[in-house]
């Protein structure tokens, strides 16, 4: 018989829902808003009846082994979303307990088990992607933010308290531009979808280099018409990309000088752009890279369907 | 029955070498210079004479359980020491196999086992130290280069080829400061005892503040005699700890957020400045560090002895 779990993937602008069978198939999926809610109660009430509604559409209610979450800050121990910069909800929010508590309150005691999204992501790739039969790998997840999740010997890295894996937030230019987390020269406020958008606002502000992108209101201005003015040769836009390359490549290399992967899989948004972003991104990736890890390291785009990555990686941790 | 084991720490200034037992004593300890020798054959036949000195030493033979080495950029599964930038041998050096042959050759087919000198020193801590009761710490040994062991689980995290744990070759300042591995701004080339000279001569060329290391010849300013100053409240060699902590403080930061450490101890020459290094570099630390990490690691000073923390970590290693 079967068994089924629910999946859940919380990202900066959306939530994707999906139930999903142990074979990695989506029997059926839904999205809504993340950055609508202001109120996390609220927003956590909202969930719990999507996973309610999840529940009804199972074949076999009693199959289903629980709910996995994959959030920004989502702290595996805890079952925790701790201070994510991205997130309209502030401070610690107890997301296992309030969402155990109503299930239950439903008659459904489910057990829910929540960790970082890149870290969900990582999941889904060795689960069902290219990292199959990798036992040492990172999980570079460019979106809103910038995540990661860190395999080592087939195993993800928590940490001490469940926060391991941060490439996003660590400094590579330390008097460099603000971050949402606070401090300065982090590679997510340069190489996210709001990092590039924030390059090609500094560009259009402090050059005087011709740009279509000028004509854009500020609102339009992001990965997409960024990747649609490259693609144009336009040079400020070729310049957003080489800039988000650049930062990413220098983190990336820190990463494999502290935890020496076999692979570096991209995954997200702005890995669409490819070879705008992957020819300047594997040039200074290796430039930064320590000697001896030099051509050594594969860096690979996910195997993953973007929409469903996180999903199924969630998914896959109540199995 | 006590079983025992040979330590080996090379340094970019002198080797180590130390005749353990099981549980920790040393019985026999001797040193030879590093960086005296040129050529690896030379010097890894000098090594192998040593070895075998110590073995004569040993109460019985029959229970040495092998060798255990800890190298700078030693490779853990291949047994070599790979283009090291703070020693004279150029390239990758087969350490292993070099000196299992002349082991055998004399008649003691013994096992060598390398690690990077960190992870040795890392596990010296986890054995001897203060890190018998922690899971998840990183070691940073402050010596003639910046080296680091971490250690998740429980276990010493060796990655995809035996290279992980490069704390001091993470870049932290991309169009920093030349270091000896030919990339600029790695934590290395600041906060190493090479990393506070070279600070102290860059102050002394550009600044005009009056400091007594103006009076001493190059080859006298080094971490004594800038600690020396420092304690008289001498601007300069204050500042040079202010930026030997600031930059290892970013790098450690960088470190946290990728594993989560409970614990990281410091160890070697520079710690012996006590609260000049330790005062700022625990400033700059919280500064750095992504806001779930603040206020949760705690910065130890190893409980090793500098001179045999190494030794005692290499020759845990065939046990």
């Amino acid at each position: 018989m079967k068994k089924y779990s629910i999946g859940i993937d919380i990202g900066g602008t959306n939530t994707g829902f999906g139930l999903v069978d142990c074979e990695g198939k989506i029997i059926e999926s839904l999205s809504i808003s993340t950055k609508n809610y202001f109120d996390y109660k609220i927003y956590l009430d909202e969930v719990a009846k999507n996973i309610l509604f999840l529940i009804e559409k199972c074949p076999n209610k009693e199959l289903i082994q629980g709910i996995g979450i994959g959030a920004p800050n989502g702290n595996f121990y805890k079952g925790t979303i701790e201070y994510a910069p991205n997130l309209n909800f502030i401070g610690i929010i107890p997301v296992k307990e309030y969402i155990e508590r109503i299930l239950s309150e439903k008659g459904f005691p489910l057990k829910v088990t929540l960790t970082n999204d890149a870290n969900a992501a990582a999941i889904g790739e060795m689960i069902y992607g290219g990292a199959k039969n990798v036992k040492n790998f990172i999980m570079i997840t460019l979106g809103t933010g910038v995540g990661s999740g860190i395999v080592i010997d087939g195993k993800v890295v928590y940490g001490n308290d469940g926060f391991a894996g941060e490439v996003g937030h660590t400094i590579v230019q330390p008097e460099g531009r603000l971050c949402g987390c606070g401090r300065r020269g982090c590679v997510e406020t340069y190489s996210s979808a709001t990092g590039i958008k924030k390059t090609a606002l500094e560009l259009i502000r402090e050059t005087d280099t011709k740009s279509c992108l000028r004509s854009l209101p500020e609102e339009e201005i992001g990965g997409r018409s960024i990747y649609e003015a490259a693609k144009q040769g336009d040079k400020i836009a070729i310049k957003c990309f080489d800039i988000t390359a650049k930062m990413l490549a220098v983190g990336m290399a820190n990463a494999v000088a502290i935890t020496s992967p076999e692979v570096i899989f991209l995954f997200g948004g702005l890995t669409k752009a490819g070879d705008l972003l992957m020819i300047p991104l594997k040039k200074y990736f290796e430039e930064s890279l320590f000697v001896v890890f030099k051509n050594k390291i594969e860096l690979r785009l996910s195997d993953l369907d973007e929409n469903n990555a996180a999903i199924l990686g969630a998914a896959a941790l109540p199995f």
